[in-house]
């Protein structure tokens, strides 16, 4: 953290003093982020940036303000931008607007201590900040994350034919793995989980492309080619390049649970993805469950009984806040501290970028310094296990 | 609350002395009771009526004191009667006998420091107190809460032929419009949320109206109109009265999760709402998540995701008593501050009205409090916050 | 507790201290418990039988000793061992390596404290412990829970006909009563809850049985009777057993949520037992719900509504850790205090018989310990509360 910055004020007497320095100091890997915009936001904008769940405007009664993560980034941003911690939205709105978006991306960043980014740039990549951008103004290192359903659209729109395409995408994917470190799959938002996970393959799966590329030129004649109309959605389609990208055996991260709304959380427990883990084309591969709340138990279950699955409650730090330390707690239960790694999700607010951080070691020094003040850690292993968490196995699985 | 009580005792070095002075006296909301008791009760009777879940009698081998409620009774509701806190069972209800209904609920509804009771009346009215004489009892203000099964139960048994219903339905829900500030929905109760949520009407609702009748009238002469012969539990009828309530635009209140155990439980989990809730002919209705345990971190969710949805954790925090802290921490996760509710759900039992607000106050004193001790929310925030829960969004919402 | 063990070490400050006496030394009913190793392990199986969640091999990039469970063998077992609390894991195993499995039972076993160990059997019984080795070892006194699938699958290899199998397995049933305490069913391993759970027997079983063994007897014949071919999965019959158990009104044990992952984790949700506890044949059957994480609140609300359902979160609070406090916290929410039980899950590692009551022990320590000094609960209350639950609560049950 930068060393102006008290990130575990309010607990000194909760955190034994060799640990809090530690949590404090190290230098994180974000393992699942997206870029920061670069253009300028209204207040009605920001308010809604900062509402993950909800595409409607905020309502007239309430300001977003009056969130979990409207209060931090009173709290914690406020501070960088000159003002009290705690200042009033308007007044933090005010010094936010005097800032140009580069220069807010500089100022929030490079405080997270994050040495690493994995950035997914699968969304709307035009006006947030590039990878090489980003490690630019934090001073951090880069690598990328490709979105299988992006690519699965891409290759659709050029593919010449239904019988083509299961080649064809196999090829975009051989293409892409020299540049990434691993896959990205939405099944969440496009499917759910509860589909047939079986190896899709042959004419079947030719049918399916066929029947999606036909609605899909149907559709984009209305649409002009919107850039929508090939949106992925069939679930043997979604099976099977999820197995393709499999057997690369890079990282495949999923999105679980918590996300915006037209996702059906129900739909995306991590219990349904048990059809999937049991097969053995998966079984080599790294699978990283993404946020997982409130699902984050499942989660924890599953990474203790798959040698090959790892997950971790990014994306819910920040949008619960005070309570972060609570969600941290209930995701170390089964899980073995090899499997658990950190990730802020944040997108397009820089300040997003910041709070998982700041979140993330003021829970893990509440939750691992209580237990070192039972007497049930010792101080040095807490200072490990979060290592471990904070970045140790982030490179050990994408290879950084 | 009543100047004798310290509703915050031995909470002293946890909770910032300006917060516990705000929590302990703010007037409340209770967005959701009933009346209690106008006739007295047998220890039986009261022990099953402190055991939310069961028609069953309390098994020989166990009292049902010896819960997280009967504790708080012993804990807060003793020291009214005279008694010690924690007085032994028997001691209280000893004392408790000695008073008359009346008396009970003048002891126990006054010192609940709330300013405006939201009634649900649809519950056996016969035997407990009214409205009028709960204001009477606590000098407090009354609104009232229309509950939709039981009108349409009352309109079907009138209704001159199934194809009349609807209108007669409508007509119902007009002429109830000016009497009460909101509607509710036991849907929970009579055919879980895994239903069709779509608008019905025409001819189908009509055919679905006949069967309902047909088979209530055959019933109803077997078991000479016993008042619950033509109880309403067909998915398509509830829809339609849920639909229509909702155009006017009034707050709708939805049992959700935790109540007694005729309710399938995992059936009444919000997420199987999200069809209901993404009906355009839902967006502009308020509506009112009630209860919600243990699906509390879902409907808080829900509350962030759609801008009319609201929760709260009434009926649970009576039941889990000292865990009650922890269950307002999981609520205040993801769902805005402008997007909660403070209810106790009370029922036939007066200190019930109490125990709701103390465990209420205690909660928000406690996880408000450490949130601050922390210096993570400032003072002046937490009370304001706390203001919004415990009334200032029930006077925003039903225009008290 | 051993004398020289101080349980409630590091919680000094947070636990009154007649509360604190009380928790440390009350003897315990482990109502659900298996017998220990006889043979020695490779620090490889050691591992893999420390990860209750997965049949493969531990990976290499990590070890077990990295859990909530490892740590805890490391803090609580190693000065038994004559090592300091956190000693390495490589140091512990050279220590553990050099005693027999009979020290290493003696060892662990009596710092427990259990009074009684209800054992059951059904898990490899050639390798562990008898139960009245186990009762040797620990200065205990033992009982038998028997397994209704093993009784089943015993009973269905020697029927003459698929006809004779219901009274046959009656007739099993009938000779095993005097020697046990209870039954169990593992129903969530051989075909989850989600199944027709009413009372099955005629034509009907006569024919699932027909199935069952005659596919069990092709598979016999190709696998040379290797004790597993008559693997019972067919859900009308594991209906049937678990009926027929039922009649006897002896105590039914189920498994339900954290197991080894061939369960599907979300079909053991015991909200999905309603049809069967709402039957009039399980009505007088005590009903005891195992382990429930993370399910422990359903089982807790079911606890209340149905007079006859008890429920523990053992297993879970051994693989938990350090966060099994809050686990506990989460168990006394809504069930009566008469309806919770001890147990610990323990199988193989003895280690675990000690970690399930020390963790236990601990946790309510600190959980009643903070309602006492918030002066919610009398210490009184809470110390009589942690002996129902420790073991007079499963000694009226099971008639100890």
């Amino acid at each position: 953290m930068s060393a102006g910055m008290d990130v575990l004020a309010g607990l000194e007497d909760r955190v034994p003093r060799g640990l809090a320095e530690a949590v404090s100091a190290m230098p994180l890997v974000d393992h699942h982020v997206h870029g920061s915009l670069t253009k300028p936001l209204t207040r009605a904008e920001f308010e809604e940036a900062i509402n993950e769940g909800s595409p409607e405007p905020i309502p007239d009664f309430m300001t977003q303000f009056d969130s979990q993560l409207g209060f931090a980034i009173r709290r914690w941003c406020a501070p960088l931008l000159g003002l009290p911690p705690h200042a009033g939205a308007g007044e933090y709105w005010e010094a936010r607007s005097a800032l140009a978006p580069t220069e807010l991306n500089r100022l929030f960043l490079a405080p997270a201590g994050v040495a690493h980014w994995i950035v997914d740039t699968g969304l709307s990549a035009s006006s947030v900040t590039t990878p090489e951008t980003m490690a630019r103004d934090s001073g951090a290192t880069v690598s990328e994350i490709l979105r299988l359903e992006l690519l699965a659209e891409k290759v659709a729109a050029r593919t010449a034919s239904p019988a083509d395409f299961a080649e064809d995408f196999r090829a975009a994917l051989a293409a892409a793995v020299p540049g990434v470190v691993g896959f990205k799959t939405i099944a969440a938002y496009r499917c759910g989980f509860d589909v047939d996970w079986s190896t899709p393959g042959g004419r079947s799966l030719e049918r399916a492309v066929a029947r999606w590329t036909a609605r899909s030129s149907t559709a984009a004649s209305r649409t002009a080619a919107s850039g929508t109309a090939l949106r992925l959605q069939d679930p043997e389609i979604i099976s099977f390049i999820v197995h393709a990208a499999a057997e690369s055996r890079l990282p495949l991260q999923i999105h679980v649970g918590y996300g915006d709304r037209d996702l059906d959380l129900h739909r995306s427990n991590p219990m349904l993805l048990l059809p999937l883990l049991r097969q053995a084309g998966i079984r080599d591969t790294p699978v990283m469950l993404l946020h997982c709340y409130p699902y984050h138990r499942e989660s924890g279950y599953l990474a203790q009984a798959f040698s090959n699955v790892h997950f971790d409650v990014g994306l819910g730090l920040n949008h619960v806040g005070s309570r972060s330390a609570d969600v941290v707690g209930e995701a170390l239960e089964l899980a073995p501290f090899a499997k658990q790694l950190y990730s802020s999700d944040a997108y397009a607010v820089p300040e997003l970028h910041l709070l998982g951080a700041i979140h993330w070691r003021r829970s893990m020094a509440q939750v691992l310094g209580d237990w070192v003040r039972r007497s049930e850690w010792s101080e040095a292993d807490a200072i490990r296990v979060a290592g471990m968490i904070g970045s140790g196995n982030a490179r050990r699985i994408y290879r950084l």
